[in-house]
């Protein structure tokens, strides 16, 4: 009873307070825990599972486009992680330190990997000779650490899961076209497999990743109006070559450096789904991320002949969904909350007035609606229905992001829109830092890209009144 | 011609150096590598994706036993990881302190988790408070650090990736049954998967788990005569539930403690697998573990045909086996050598005159047999191929085990054995401590397992002649 009680309760709605309706999913969907680790999170068995989808999608695309996957030590030590200087400067300030083994201090302490460029160029330094060595493409799945001030499951936290690749190619033309291969890869991802639309974009010199020559990125919009960084891709050039001496022999005979990439995507996206598709119930998960994507409710189960029958459905069901049957001894009104808490897509009820109609009720998590179905088409229509679900979250999710998105076409439009309507902002840039900064000022606003599709609104920066060189995307982010 | 040249050179043979020719094995089959990390590897493509293989194959066994994944933070504050007294005696010598968080000092200082008992029962106290709520069955996989003095790449690494269950029940029984059920699992992956035989035991109390009431050990005997620690599995009974204050209402309303598990294996099985099955030429891998199971080289591939029905016949393969072609341009004589060298268990050899004849070439690489095939049996061949090298590796390994297992039935006789033949040596115990110690000082050989399967050599403990209780398993060990 505790726990049934426990259920039922309402979460904050997403209006009145968007930060707790989101602490709320986190915990009442059993997707993380907080734990005694300042910032640290425990993912719990729900959560980890939407993860382990996630993993095993990217994987898949990541080896179909011929990567291996690999792992390094999870310490760099001080002296490693100095050696590209724009690296250090941006991650040293925010690594955990290891300043003693067993009982005996360290002679040179090392930091808990931040991220794995150093540890990467130093074995690409060893394993490069020759052309014939080239490409070398690799990616690591492990956890890495940041020493975050403020913390929030998923979205920002001290240790974090991710994948990030790693790639050494011959030429500029190459480390390029791969880079741009993984954000693409990236944004099929999101946009087919998590139903969340993104923004394709490059950073501003500003915003990119400590040591890169280039920085892409995906953006996405949540609900409350705010961007998430969904995937970035970064083309180091021959910056961290020429730091860690990664050369090798061309036909030519002639030694070169190597053209460097990397790319990652983290737990964070986690957040994302929870962001841009959850509603005022709980979770509402893209099909093909579900760890569920049909719960099978039998109702009146103790009449004779339900549970058979549902067993029955649940086995024809598991051939073609991942599918999953309740029949504990709580109320159906009970098990329909806290599946649409859990975001499953379709919930399945069948009881003894359905075994008579010789039907089921299906009924979508998103939209609420219900279809009585006939006993042979439950395979067609659950198929059909996993598509529309997809469909129509991507639709729904695309539409409220437009809605939030304006243009602007000079500094006080923008402040208007950027103090009140939360969402992203569309206005023309001159490229100056300075121009950038200012911007930033007027409501913490920052650049999140200067998206490939660019759009001219007008001559001028919003700024400086200078010529203006992009269409950029401003907004606030987590 | 540089690298050619590296990898025509022999190993040092396994008689002449085992130690050294266990290193050229990691380094010319490309399964790890050095780094500046001290004691930490860089686990390299070919190495990893046999660890993937292992990873896939164990996950699918623990969730088809009803266990779910989650994953744990990797830091543990130093007052976490002291609850549990037996517990942090045993550890706290050999973590990884981490004292500072980007440029400040930490109030409390955190280790990297050596193990992750302390984490979870954290979270089992918060989320078990009904019997409703057991069991739990958890696992994580993750990498985990221990301030090892002396390394050596997958048998002893400061910092190794393995796989950590662990698990809370209502009653000592249920906690005692999953402990052997976790045990027997691993026991029957390493037989049937790895083709590894292994001698399932209990530890005594001086090589227990800290903190556990019963450690249940595999053991495996390696090529030299050493034995290795397959996978463990403890049973803590209520040990840490007491010290993490983990209770549950049970339905007579009674608070009651849980009982617990945890059980693990890791990439030193890796090392197993080098050890029980390589030879002079290199890595011999186990069919179902191997990331390439055929190897296809075309020879003479210049001529014209060759390379279309080498391919043909891949795509044929690839739909019962994991198949690769190589058509570089390096001699077919150097290509088997570096198929040898990285273990693949079978190669298909195609020529100009075995498409005359109608049939392709299949040898195997632990006994180097040749089979001339007809074309259209070579799934068939294959398929039967695969599970014969399975058994006969199983059965070399089962023999190699049983010629170096030494019954004895008196210290002298104990004595003559420990020193001279590497190997297993039966004996029979009292079960005093004392006598486990003195054994010991006899020549570094410690109890391995009192094995499941007893039997009666003679009435005595070997050392102090009064009544023994087992029958012991002893043996030097990595």
């Amino acid at each position: 009873m505790e726990k049934e009680k426990k259920f039922v309760e309402a979460i904050t709605s997403m209006d009145e307070d968007f930060a707790q309706w989101y602490t709320d999913i986190v915990k009442k969907a059993e997707l993380a825990d907080y734990s005694s680790v300042r910032g640290c999170m425990v993912i719990r068995p729900y959560g980890y599972a939407i993860w382990e989808n996630i993993q095993k999608e990217l994987d898949k695309r990541f080896k179909e486009t011929g990567h291996e996957n690999v792992y390094m030590p999870m310490f760099i030590p001080e002296s490693l992680l100095n050696k590209e200087k724009e690296h250090v400067k941006g991650f040293a300030p925010e690594v955990a330190w290891v300043t003693q083994g067993g009982n005996e201090p360290l002679t040179e302490r090392m930091c808990v990997r931040p991220t794995s460029e150093t540890l990467f160029c130093e074995h690409f330094a060893k394993i490069v000779q020759s052309y014939n060595d080239l490409p070398k493409l690799y990616n690591q799945w492990c956890s890495v650490v940041r020493w975050e001030k403020t913390t929030r499951p998923f979205l920002r936290t001290m240790e974090f899961l991710w994948q990030e690749g790693h790639t050494v190619h011959a030429t500029a033309k190459e480390s390029e076209e791969e880079t741009i291969r993984m954000l693409n890869l990236y944004a099929s991802f999101c946009e087919d497999f998590l139903a969340i639309p993104v923004i394709k974009g490059q950073k501003t010199d500003k915003e990119k990743f400590a040591g890169a020559k280039a920085t892409y990125t995906l953006e996405a919009l949540m609900h409350d109006g705010k961007a998430l960084q969904a995937g970035t891709s970064h083309n180091f050039g021959d910056n961290f070559a020429k730091a860690f001496n990664i050369q090798y022999t061309d036909k030519d005979g002639k030694l070169k450096y190597v053209y460097e990439t990397s790319w990652g995507m983290s737990t964070r996206i986690i957040g994302a789904i929870i962001m841009v598709h959850g509603d005022d119930s709980g979770l509402v998960l893209p099909p093909k991320v579900a760890p569920t994507q049909v719960i099978i409710i039998p109702v009146s189960q103790h009449i004779e002949g339900v549970l058979d029958k549902a067993n029955e459905i649940k086995d024809r069901v598991c051939k073609i969904a991942r599918v999953k049957m309740d029949t504990s001894d709580k109320m159906p009104g009970w098990k329909y909350n806290e599946y649409e808490m859990k975001g499953v897509p379709i919930r399945l009820e069948i009881g003894p007035r359905d075994i008579q109609k010789n039907q089921v009720v299906l009924v979508r998590r998103d939209t609420r609606e219900k279809y009585f179905v006939p006993m042979d088409q439950i395979e067609s229509r659950i198929n059909s229905l996993l598509c529309d679900i997809h469909n129509s979250l991507y639709n729904k999710a695309k539409a409220i992001r437009d809605e939030k998105t304006y243009t602007v076409s000079n500094m006080d439009e923008f402040k208007e829109v950027a103090e009140n309507k939360p969402g992203f902002i569309k206005a023309m840039w001159c490229g100056d830092r300075e121009c950038e900064e200012k911007i930033k000022e007027v409501a913490g606003t920052t650049s999140r890209c200067i998206p490939f599709e660019q759009e001219h609104i007008s001559d001028k920066c919003i700024c400086c009144g200078k010529e203006a060189k992009y269409m950029v995307y401003w907004g606030k982010a987590y």
